[in-house]
């Protein structure tokens, strides 16, 4: 029972981290290298500015991904996964698989 | 971009679904075979009878669970796994132990 304790306390963080709209997409998008914000917003689809700003900050400050400044002139952002990030993506990949084949179509 | 909106669409079900506490550890409790309610309960720890109770008929409307009424007298009632439930055991197991991996404890 401790044990199954230690691991409910790491599938809460981790749903509570994870269980937002978008994350798994811009992970998904991230999947392919690094890329900009206006590149990134593309690839998500609908999503506003200020939503993928937020979830950006979030994923940053989770470990997920990171936020490089280009030298350029105009300086850049580019954003990659970390490989805290790339370590999950294989599960995100399982976890809607299993949703596909088995959870109902709301 | 039309493929990333189907794997959202599964990933934000699944979270839906799965993202509510106990719901890995009474999955996680049933793996080792069908048990009863006031078994589950002690397995489960902490939980309220009116909490572990809801959680049961969520898991069982979701398909993730099954309910069986034994005919002994009194009657009882077991609960066990379902195909789809035992099938997402091996990918919460990967992603609680990412979660304990990745996930600075708060």
């Amino acid at each position: 029972m401790a044990l199954e304790q230690v691991c409910e306390a790491g599938l809460v963080r981790a749903f509570g981290f994870l269980g937002k709209r978008w994350n798994g997409v811009i992970l998904g998008t991230l999947s392919t290298g690094a890329t900009g914000f206006a590149e990134l917003r593309r690839g998500v689809g609908s999503i506003t500015d200020s939503v993928l700003s937020d979830r950006l900050t979030e994923l940053a400050e989770g470990g997920l991904i990171e936020r490089t400044v280009t030298g350029a002139r105009p300086p850049g952002v580019t954003y990659s996964l970390t490989e805290a990030g790339a370590a999950l993506l294989p599960i995100l990949g399982q976890l809607t698989r299993w949703a596909e084949q088995n959870l109902p179509v709301p």
